[in-house]
């Protein structure tokens, strides 16, 4: 019997991990939006209903994230029926929580449940990721990869993308604020230098592969020592009223990093599950203190992505 | 009974790795270093005798690699007598396969022999830095962290650098080869633009992080696609006649990867154990068309740093 209706969840993400600028991402399945897809006789993609905590994005398919992904898979499998979206956003708009990326995912994933024969996760990867072009100007993965597959991801390659889900040691968890701002990922990408001083880069990459050699040995002490992003986040931290203070709440109280959330102005930290409310809390005040109010939540990194969540 | 003599080995080691610029570096044990130290009641450093495949290094203590690296140990230790070295060179001078930091390493640990409490290898570590910077100018462990621990080394950070070694899957041969011909490591970094484009860093920092990740779960696919430095060896790749050839000859012939060991001239590539001897000869015949002579070796990396042979 043909499955004509199917609805999925993408979790958000948090993109870069501070040292990994494009490369890394990992899953925050505290938040992520559903999208609900159901075959239809018209042919391509409609989108019927946006709903949860953002309702003003384009319902024009080919400007919205998960109606090009879906379209995308679409094209290329040509199912002989076309595909009616509602998608519900639990993640919001212009935070740094891989958003855009979540809906491409879940309507991929939703959509994908559709056909008489779904199409591998690594495929699916390439239609989210021309959704999320649509957002952001710019084709990267470090929130399609982790949202998709789950966990810490690292993404080697755009053209012929491949995919390693990094351990995390289980006693992590990620705290994550958002403060009630919009920042947008074009604005907070077309600030960057386009390039790095050499110094910096043997810094970075000396961080980068600390950072993956302490999680692969649940060597926290290296993680800690090997969690600062020298490269972006000096760059994009006046983008985020408060960012020193708020990273300083963190660190003091015994986080092992702090940086931004894919492009802001969410900050997350990495710490243990002990100080995680403490830091959760401390971070909140100092947006405060900017006059910023701010949403919390902590999660473990689980290695769970996307998923389809009720078929009919 | 105090130790008056003490003699110890240390490996050359191929910096870089390609793809981890002044931050990876394996050892390579086919080749090495020998210092003799003996306790002299003279205070400081005084070279005897330098022998082996190079002999004019300067004799003087604070121009030579090994005797600045035990001037350094000395005068942080301060044991009350003095120490004479004899160098043996295994490692051609100027060839990429960090000769200075071996003789540096192997004059510390059989230095550190003498004393009537040795120190630990990091602290080691920090004195062998000292004589490398006579050799190339500038600070920089690639070389020296491997030559000392043993194996495929990570160092982070400079000031107070921690060390990982990361593990090599079994079925891994390093091939060398050096032409002979003599590269300055000054000359080689000399060249290097101080700044990068960003893009071309994303792309050497996937590739860094991708061949980490296999190196850590053995998965040779991703360390082959991963295996590839668009950073460094594309400026320093004119500087090795035919390199372009060489390359070629071991990746047809199913290299992992290949690329400048240190700043060159010598060129490594990875590979299975089975396809080591024929990527060997087709690299060594690539050079023999530019018209070089050049030396090959086969070696496993095995996690054996320097160490001391014989005391008395």
């Amino acid at each position: 019997m043909s499955v004509t209706s199917a609805t999925a969840f993408a979790p958000a993400s948090v993109g870069n991990v501070g040292i990994g600028f494009d490369i890394l991402g990992h899953t925050f399945p505290a938040l992520g939006d559903r999208v609900r897809a159901r075959r239809s006789a018209a042919a391509g993609v409609r989108i019927t209903a946006i709903g949860g905590v953002v309702r003003d994005l384009p319902l024009e398919a080919a400007q919205n994230t998960a109606g090009m992904a879906v379209q995308a898979l679409l094209e290329a499998v040509q199912p002989g029926f076309g595909v009616e979206l509602e998608i519900e956003k639990g993640i919001p708009l212009g935070s740094g929580l891989g958003g855009s990326a979540a809906s491409a995912v879940a309507g991929v994933v939703a959509a994908n449940a559709l056909l008489p024969e779904p199409r591998p996760a690594l495929e699916l990867l390439r239609y989210a990721m021309r959704g999320e072009a649509v957002a952001s100007g710019a084709v990267h993965v470090d929130n399609i990869a982790p949202s998709l597959f789950g966990g810490l991801v690292l993404t080697v390659g755009i053209d012929n993308p491949r995919i390693k889900q990094i351990p995390v040691p289980p006693m992590i968890r990620c705290v994550l604020v958002h403060p009630r701002m919009f920042l947008g990922t074009r604005e907070a990408r077309g600030i960057l230098n386009r390039s790095v001083d050499l110094a910096d880069v043997v810094w970075q990459t000396a961080n980068l592969a600390g950072f993956l050699a302490g999680c692969y040995t649940s060597d926290l002490a290296m993680i800690r020592d090997a969690f600062e992003d020298v490269m972006i986040e000096p760059q994009r931290a006046r983008l985020i009223p408060g960012f020193a203070e708020v990273k300083r709440a963190a660190m003091d109280r015994g986080a092992l990093g702090c940086s931004i959330s894919g492009a802001g102005p969410s900050v997350f930290a990495w710490c243990e599950e002990a100080q995680a409310s403490a830091i959760a809390a401390a971070m909140a005040q100092a947006f405060a203190g900017e006059g910023l109010e701010s949403d919390q939540w902590v999660a473990a990194i689980e290695a769970v992505g996307a998923r389809v969540e009720e078929t009919s």
